[in-house]
């Protein structure tokens, strides 16, 4: 296989960049052998992910560095594809949306910069993982609680940066932020908020500043590379009340979705938290193999099986309270009112008290284990995530079940999906887990995801977050007034970065260098022709 | 006096542009009479405030009217000033900071085009005013409840658009934003967040979207005309609690914002309250004459006077609590824990439930009250608000209290002054109280404004708001690497409004056309070279 280039580049130039970028981090630190760039793949990929290939990567250790780097790269115009730690799993990873890219690999800088215990708040660097701070919370004892991902491989200010959700009353990692350094394409730095006054003291307490606020569009963006972050963290409560909930029948989710919404919408229940399907036992603690042969989607008797075996539901989700204790017994009695009734039986919940072992409380140490479920089909495991937004109305989530169901079963794989539950909206989260080893398995898996966009689209549902492969017809599925939004974007992303170095088709972006050639792309085109 | 002209246009190119305006919107909606001109200054301005003398202003009734106004005003180069109501009452109404420009009045277009009880939320034209959207509630029993700022004469659009604040778990009115429609300097429309999808179900249920997330950017803004936004409305409580406390001694304010503090970072308190000095009551109900006749600050014994007088203390804060009954009931012991050992005496809440009068709620209907205080002094009074963020800390709140309330007296000027309690931030909302016709005060009110920018970069705070007069020293004063934020700011506004049409000088964001004529500009000179 040949080496990948950046796009215009020759293979003598762009050593000659490698060469100086090596000037700045030190040549360990510039990655450039074949196995270096398959480790940047994403190794859930629908397909090989080869489309994918980074040219290399560079992995600097500071701030300053980072603006040497992207100095060069505009010198050469390479471009850059920055991650924090590369753990974006079911959305690519660590891979570029266009190949030839070098991977911005900034998980060297993995300070913990401040934990303001009075505030609630850190500041942290992009290389700064959820065990790392889960660590360093309780090492030095300090009382306050993260909110973690369901996989908490990766960094926090990277999950946050792609809109991630965890299951505390902070769970809402974007809404957490308080404050950004960012270097901007040019290698220009800058603060974001109340940073954008040197010496300010109130930085991390304040989300705006003065004039237009940019922390959010430094999220899901390639306007610049996060450097630091603030992140509030919540003050460790007197006691936290959990239960785990099941609801025997498809249909429940309406009235459940209703009530729940209204404890959501009203700060009862305050954390988002996954109202998900039955495949999530099975897929995280079995393989398919065991239930089934068959081609095709699990049949509903198996699904039965399934779900008499665990004494689970057709549905599962896990409702906690936090705060002081009178606050955490009375939203106890408001929840109870609520569900018990459809219940038909009484909550069970499980209480922890500030002193009693964390791993009783409601907030979850990080985890790997979700991560289980990729083997389901055995082979080489793959999943990815297709996410639309939707009110929260429980008619809109069965009718959302019962079309994704069908369709998942149209393509022959098995219906994962999840409902996470915000203020106001659900973040419907569904997965598709294939065999890669598996080719017409991979290829369904792929057609099934395009399907799923256009039936979106047309139920009103725009996805919140997407994989690498997808970001182009994700994009172009924002079509009001002739894509006006996206339209800004490109304006704004050709005045920053007017070489175009940084990230080429983040979340649909494209600079001017890449943009026709990307629009004219196959894979663009065959979605715009609804070939698929 | 001469008809005040956009910069670099001659008087017949402006009628002609005049002409073309009253095509688009009719000719009764073109002002440009001297006393339509003077409608748009602001009353109550530091001077006369003629240097923020508009040339004229235009009414459009829709979003095509605003779209049409903005292609001519770019082939005409006319500046423009975009205003909802014109309400921004002491950070300069409706006035726009370079005279000349033409007030792109949008108070005709006052359409509430959407409230979703279910999911708590309304969808409004920037025109609709506080009493308007109360009203619209009322009558037709819709159980949501609006968050008023204490002047609420003004828009529900506008206030958001400027970081305003009002007092329940609402009361973070830009924080509440989810959704805009937004007309860019070239005319064309854009949707923000899930409304960027035409036909998106979604769009007043999730505050992002796919991609950098723009609500935020066009606040405190001149990239943009708000047409519509989306704002999030509370759904009315089952109960409310609420208690009116008062705190005899100045340095009562060190612990009471460490308890209070305490209480809005575990979300106990979940509104933002004012937490204010004496002359809020005195000034409101009182003229200054009727307590002292003499020149400088009030001394000492006539603040005692006061206090004594009305019965209040040093300070006055008024918390309140919102839920379900039992929610309530918990946080009222959790307050009461809080601060009453400190208080000595207890905490006599008042109570309201659902079907009781909603007067007797904790929620205010609007009031214009709270703007008596303009008459302190007696004459045409004024005031402007001096709004530094400060982090929740007792010992930082008093040390601030001191240097302030000096300050103050050092310009022989009364020390009115409120603490606004956000969840880690405070908002020191100072106000200036003058009479406009005493010219010596006048004066001594900028100097103290300007030496409060200093004073306050000093301590390390920053303003989140402010007044027209003094945006460009507020602008200056974020000064973190050589101003990177604010060049961040220009270079956007430079692409999207090539021809620096819209709201030139806002925020201290010039395009281009006045960039350098500006930071020249006396003021800005002055405060530069630290002469003020």
């Amino acid at each position: 296989m040949t080496t990948p280039l950046p796009p215009h580049l020759s293979e003598a130039t762009f050593s000659r960049a490698l060469t100086r970028f090596a000037e700045i981090v030190g040549r360990e630190w510039v990655l450039s052998t074949p196995q270096d760039r398959h480790t940047y793949l994403d190794a859930y990929a629908v397909g090989s992910g080869h489309e994918h290939m980074p040219a290399a990567a560079v992995a600097p250790a500071s701030v300053e560095e980072v603006q040497a780097l992207l100095r060069v790269a505009n010198e050469f115009k390479v471009p850059l594809w920055q991650i924090s730690r590369g753990k974006n799993l079911g959305y690519g990873a660590a891979a570029p949306v266009m190949p030839g890219c070098v991977v911005l690999d900034l998980s060297r800088m993995n300070r913990i910069l401040e934990v303001n215990e009075k505030h609630g708040y850190c500041l942290l660097e992009p290389g700064v993982g959820f065990y790392d701070l889960y660590n360093y919370l309780r090492e030095h004892n300090i009382p306050l609680w993260m909110s973690t991902p369901g996989n908490a491989w990766g960094s926090v200010v990277g999950n946050a940066l792609e809109r991630g959700l965890g299951y505390t009353p902070y769970g809402d990692h974007a809404s957490k932020i308080c404050g950004m350094e960012v270097v901007l394409p040019s290698g220009e730095l800058v603060r974001t908020g109340l940073g954008a006054m040197g010496g300010n003291v109130a930085w991390q307490n304040y989300q705006y500043g003065f004039g237009p606020s940019w922390d959010q569009m430094f999220v899901q963006s390639n306007f610049g590379v996060v450097t630091k972050m603030g992140l509030w963290l919540m003050p460790e409560p007197e006691m936290t009340l959990q239960a785990q909930i099941y609801l025997p029948r498809e249909d429940d989710i309406a009235w459940a979705i209703d009530e729940l919404g209204e404890l959501r919408l009203r700060d009862v229940i305050r954390h988002p938290f996954v109202f998900g399907n039955y495949l999530h036992d099975a897929a995280a603690l079995t393989q398919r193999s065991e239930w089934y042969e068959g081609e095709g989607a699990l049949p509903d008797s198996v699904i039965e099986q399934i779900i008499r075996h665990f004494n689970i539901g057709w549905w599962k989700f896990r409702v906690a309270l936090f705060g002081y204790e009178e606050e955490v017994r009375a939203q106890e009695k408001v929840v109870r009112a609520a569900l018990e009734p459809q219940l038909g039986s009484e909550l069970n919940f499980t209480s922890w008290r500030r002193g009693d072992p964390l791993e009783q409380a409601a907030a979850r140490a990080p985890s790997v284990f979700a991560l289980q479920i990729v083997n389901w089909h055995g082979g080489r495991g793959g999943h990815i995530g297709f996410s639309p937004v939707m009110p929260t109305d429980g008619q809109l989530a069965l009718a959302q079940v019962k079309r994704m169901k069908a369709r998942y079963a149209e393509f022959g794989l098995d219906y994962y999906t999840s409902f996470t539950m915000g203020q106001r909206h659900i973040n419907n989260v569904n997965l598709i887990l294939y065999n890669r080893d598996d080719e017409r398995m991979v290829q369904n898996a792929d057609a099934l995801f395009r399907t799923l966009i256009t039936d979106a689209q047309q139920a009103g549902y725009a996805e919140y977050r997407t994989h690498i492969s997808y970001m182009d017809p994700v994009a172009a599925s924002f079509d009001f007034n002739d894509h006006a939004l996206l339209r800004l974007n490109e304006a704004v992303k050709d005045t920053l970065d007017p070489n175009g170095i940084l990230a080429p088709g983040k979340s649909g972006i494209w600079p001017r260098q890449y943009r026709d050639q990307q629009r004219g792309s196959e894979a663009a085109a065959r979605y715009a022709r609804k070939e698929v």
